[in-house]
């Protein structure tokens, strides 16, 4: 059954990213969560509550494109309708992951609707992205209860050179053509936001904050 | 023997939770505590002075309901008491832990007798919380080597929507329904003080604090 | 075929020290890449985009002396030019690193053209400095995307004192007699940065920033 | 041989420590060294240069009471002369260690001659200390390359209350009743100083800074 063994690849892909970016503090509280679209259009989501540092490919869920899972006993977080409408809005992209990186969520407590980033050399972390000679503003938005309102907000703010949202107070979407573009993307937003915030206490001038 | 196998079960969630929280950097100086209430009352204490980081179950120590060690041979933790105390006042939880997380204990330093936290997703990895929209107040109260005064202090400043307390230039005591809910607060407690330290650099009015 | 087995042992040695920066947080991204020379000229050089934390000593790409892959199906990264180029400005060294260490990243922002050390004993890890009673200057260059210009900006200011280049922006640049040394110079100059920034706060002059 | 086996018991004493020192960031670019003072007098002693994270016990150098190699093949570190002081100067020590904590050193640029800590529950990580309701005073010494001269000043400032004294721009010499103690008092060091620098973020009156 070829389907059922990609859908396995996929599924060993994702609890490996969520191991890795769970690891890097990026998942504290048992908090984030990781998607990936399978070829048959079937999304696999992790299961909320868990702690990701030690999530096992068996543990995520089949959801149908809309977020809702195909397991009558398990229900999916319901984040996964966030995850589904940028699936939908972002047709080539095949991963979606969300987390609670410190410094991202401490620099959204001060700015407005976007950071802005230019010179640094990591923006090429960014997929398209190909030289540090360029201005990049990653999104800003209010956090909401709502995920539709949320969901809205978010999609109404992708920009087409930053694969990523901030929500304020709350955490950072991200997302990629793979699992791993996803959650490099997502380790990307936090690193340029630790540096900016350690680049601010030695006195850079935080434009665009 | 159904009894050995629950504390035995128990005993697993400790350790494990025990080494997780001693991974995150709470643990420091072989210092903290876990312990669970079994159904049948007793608990189950991590002894002191130990790293937290390789404890295994077989080491905990079982206690009465008042914190004192079962076995002859073997003297519970001082803080054992203040366990007991507060499985007493909360007959709903089932796990305590203690640790010195570092922003923590770096912000009890310089404020009074609380801290407010306002429209922080993080605040719904408090048991109870279900939006980033709300005000919680983490209770800080003076240090006190008198365990009974500290329990006192720490009783008497219970919010029933935060679990957990902020004892000043020591660090959190924190509980839950479960192990990995008591370990869950006390992980939240630090995100949220080093989000709010990394926040201010940055600017962030400090309100409450 | 003893040249098998000595370029074994150097791959061993790239892919264990590459995992050991991993680890250390200098590696963020699947970015920075590690080299060596081997005794017969050709260099074994970390492939790009792949997380360096788990990276495999098969995985290193054979090139040669200007860092042109040896194998047809595989390219290597652009930055084994400046590899390259160090290894011929640099005759007697056997390892080059580059990685983007945030602390370092955070005061390249603020400087000039250098960032002085002095007083440390920590410089004693560049190999050579035996005293901390000495200032050090680690030379600060622009960013290029042009590999040639790049490689010409940092072989300009190679200190004879110092194993390394902090390229504004973007990362270090560090090298040694050793795959161990080249890593070490990059963990050191991380350290250096970082316990500046520490002392910053707590108030230190900054002198030469 | 029991002499042999108990030997082999410190070594692997040791050899944990350092690793569990170097996993928490307090031996970077291989520097740091740990000692044991076995009961026939003969110390055991990490060798310099090399990564403590991943020390074996069987690398670890005899070395005769004052701190002199008893391996023909091996030099002891320069350092061990100063362990091999302080076990002089202090009967009922078993164990030195020295590591280069980074909050411990970038504070040591900012004080004059003592680090004065009050009111904080770590401070019972020093063995003897029972309150948090004292004033510890850390002793800061300039540094030297010349060990005798670092020996004598070391020495001349040992604080009976306080088991470590803090090298100027330097590190940290650290020591205890056992293996465990000395380690301990390192990393108490190092979370005072830590949480110093984040109080002070947050606004602590520096006292005796």
């Amino acid at each position: 059954m070829p389907g059922m063994s990609i859908a396995s690849d996929f599924a060993e892909q994702v609890a490996r990213e969520a191991r890795r970016l769970g690891g890097l503090g990026l998942m504290a509280c048992t908090g984030g969560n990781l998607s990936v679209r399978c070829p048959d259009g079937r999304l696999l989501v992790t299961p909320s509550g868990v702690d990701k540092c030690v999530l096992l490919a068996e543990e995520l869920l089949p959801c149908d494109h809309r977020g809702r899972s195909l397991e009558l006993a398990r229900k999916a977080s319901d984040e996964g309708a966030l995850h589904a409408a940028l699936y939908v809005a972002l047709p080539d992209i095949t991963a979606v992951c969300h987390g609670h990186p410190p410094h991202a969520v401490a620099l959204s407590m001060r700015v407005g609707t976007a950071l802005e980033f230019a010179g640094i050399e990591m923006l090429k972390a960014f997929a398209g992205t190909t030289t540090h000679d360029c201005i990049r503003r990653l999104p800003v938005v209010d956090n909401h209860q709502d995920m539709a309102v949320l969901a809205e907000a978010v999609l109404a703010r992708i920009d087409e050179h930053v694969p990523a949202v901030l929500v304020r107070g709350h955490g950072v979407y991200a997302w990629g053509r793979s699992v791993a573009a996803a959650g490099r993307h997502l380790e990307a937003v936090e690193w340029l936001c630790r540096v900016r915030l350690l680049a601010g206490q030695a006195g850079w001038a935080a434009a665009g904050a």
